[in-house]
């Protein structure tokens, strides 16, 4: 880094290559920094309920460290064999427990980062109440490596919970699903761990890719919710649910007898890393909203798309956290047409002061539509951030910040 | 603010006038900014858990609104009545449901700040996940009125408790109190909401003062724990409780069984307000640590200051969190003699890796301790963050960053 500094070459972090933003591919020239080798667990302390890794070890690795000590280390996307501690932090990663869990940023205790010049800024405390001056880490966390990078981290772990509660259900529409949320937020608490929405057309592809045997619900539904408790006792769960059949916020649903249930339910929402091959040439968006927007969102949206999409677009999310995947079949990706439909989408967006990329992090992607999202100072303030940091614009340059 | 950068006048923001580190006293002349008349909420939204307040508005105002619709803002200290919204985000306020909740950083959605030069900084948008560009509240967050003022929140709320369950346990030592807070952490995982520590000292003063009637403990213990679990059924928080009793781990307990009782409880802990009365001149510390080394820092700590201290040193706090506040009697304030009291626990704390202040803030008490816990390019690059954003010096001069 320091060499690098000395002759201007430009550096691009790379973790475990599986942004969706491009926020780790090479644009300007320069190095290419690997945190492959910079890979494993350093210490698990489970009296202080942490661990401590380098930047290159895959989140699974973290995860199975935690479990040896009956913990949890609750971060999890899809991609979590080969993401990396580094990647997550630089992206502030969510994935499917953010409703109890938050974002990655929640659980970095502590972090070492080398800046632009070489310098080693490290501070690998475990404390979990730190006022002494500014929060530092909070300034490189979802930086997508433009104002550092990465090297070690401290992170926060929680008990394991001791009883999973998965259901899948079928409501009638996206009001349903609002007030089941709610439901399930008030019913259950700390407890509700997952809320995840599935939009029919998304769900038919799903099934039909991933459940070979009998379908645990059948379809003809407007609106899926594959939904997950911890830690909570399964007969209230059960009463939970036979109450809203009752008051007919669901129309159908089952709850996962077996771990082999629990894993064909979360196949169908994890089919999403698999439906690009079925569906051909298309764009992906990571959009966020308040949760209460989300079923308008998607009526305007699809309306807006049809004369430009080639076929239905898929939406599923984690509705819990007012955040959808959003993937429309497009016939090519020639950059006036592209630049058409992404138009059209940040468009109905920022009228409803949506985000342009909930999780994904705007890397190269979303770079240029960052101010249908944040306004001029705002920009102006992350532009004058990278220059008091970066000043020789080495860091992941072309990256997040418009040019 | 506009005004005050033209002239170059130092700006003091005051809120609640709560703090406990001096970041409110102005120093150097200068407008001090009251935001008493920024006061109240500007919106409650149920569906989408979160509220707008202004920055002067009482904690406990938000606390209250909340409350009307079944949901908690779930940020509490003992000042509730008079702390700010503004000052409880300028200090990333604590307080005592840490252990379950966080501090406020991770209440904090969307943020409104004045910077420096006038310039508004808004970002009053409630989603949980939003990863476009650099997440510049954090910077304000914790920053102590020196980067910037803040004038509205988005704060994140949470279903209100169905049911709270609160015990007073007496334990022989400090090794049963951590051995007792893991048994808590995985039996009541993310329902375990409060876990506070009262070392003998405390708890005889305390219990003297708070309870007239009856003390629903008798004394004679190495360290009292007060424990809160939230939605949790009362049969389970019993069960534990007796296998506490059966391993020893607890030497007597009582679980309250009213409104009153669970009053009574909290009044002993939250005595630490008015103890000041009681014990004449005294020093205040709030330090950081692992959970594991808060029961050897406090013996060591003890032996270090017989020949100092008038009096018994008093030791309570979120034991769950690694945060102790002592207060230390003292025969007078001469500089000397509280340096040397201060260089002496500060360098105890440096040995071990905590931190002089865990969640009261630097402010201008722990302004020159700040080295002991922080290292060179730490304090570096948070001076060269001040210099950038407030180039003039401007916000808060002579709080946080040494000089």
């Amino acid at each position: 880094m320091r060499l690098c500094n000395q002759y201007e070459l430009p550096i691009v972090p790379q973790g475990g290559l599986t942004g969706l933003s491009g926020g780790a591919v090479p644009v300007s020239g320069g190095v290419a920094l690997s945190t492959d080798r910079m890979s494993g667990i350093i210490s698990v302390d489970p009296d202080n309920f942490c661990l401590t890794a380098w930047a290159g070890t895959p989140l699974e690795t973290v995860q199975n460290a935690a479990r040896e000590f009956g913990l949890e280390y609750p971060v999890d996307i899809g991609a979590r064999g080969s993401a990396t501690v580094g990647g997550t932090i630089a992206t502030n990663a969510g994935g499917i427990r953010v409703i109890r869990h938050g974002m990655t940023r929640q659980h970095v205790l502590g972090l070492e980062v080398v800046l632009a010049d070489g310098t080693v800024l490290s501070n690998l405390r475990s404390m979990i109440k730190d006022n002494a001056g500014y929060d530092l880490k909070q300034i490189f966390i979802g930086s997508e490596g433009t104002l550092g990078i990465v090297t070690r981290a401290v992170l926060k772990l929680c008990p394991a919970p001791t009883q999973r509660n998965t259901a899948l259900l079928g409501l009638a529409d996206y009001a349903s699903g609002l007030a089941c949320l709610g439901s399930a937020r008030r019913s259950f608490e700390a407890q509700l761990t997952a809320f995840e929405g599935m939009w029919p057309y998304y769900w038919d592809l799903a099934t039909s890719m991933k459940l070979s045997g009998r379908a645990p619900l059948k379809g003809g539904h407007g609106l899926y919710v594959l939904l997950e408790t911890s830690g909570h006792d399964l007969a209230a769960f059960e009463e939970w649910l036979a109450e809203c059949f009752e008051s007919g916020l669901v129309e159908d649903g089952a709850i996962a007898q077996s771990l082999s249930d629990i894993n064909d339910f979360w196949s169908v929402r994890e089919a999403i890393g698999e439906v690009d091959h079925v569906i051909g040439p298309h764009l992906n968006f990571d959009i966020g909203l308040q949760p209460s927007a989300l079923g308008e969102f998607v009526s305007v949206c699809e309306a807006a798309l049809t004369d430009l999409a080639t076929g239905p677009t898929l939406y599923v999310g984690h509705i819990g956290d007012g955040n959808l995947h959003v993937i429309v079949p497009v016939r090519e990706h020639s950059n006036d047409y592209v630049w058409e439909i992404e138009n059209r989408v940040f468009g109905i967006l920022s009228e409803r002061e949506g985000t342009v990329t909930a999780e994904h992090g705007v890397g190269l992607l979303k770079r240029d539509w960052l101010n249908r999202t944040r306004r001029p100072e705002e920009i102006q303030l992350m532009r004058h951030l990278k220059s008091c940091l970066d000043p020789k614009s080495l860091l992941n340059p072309g990256k997040v910040i418009p040019t």
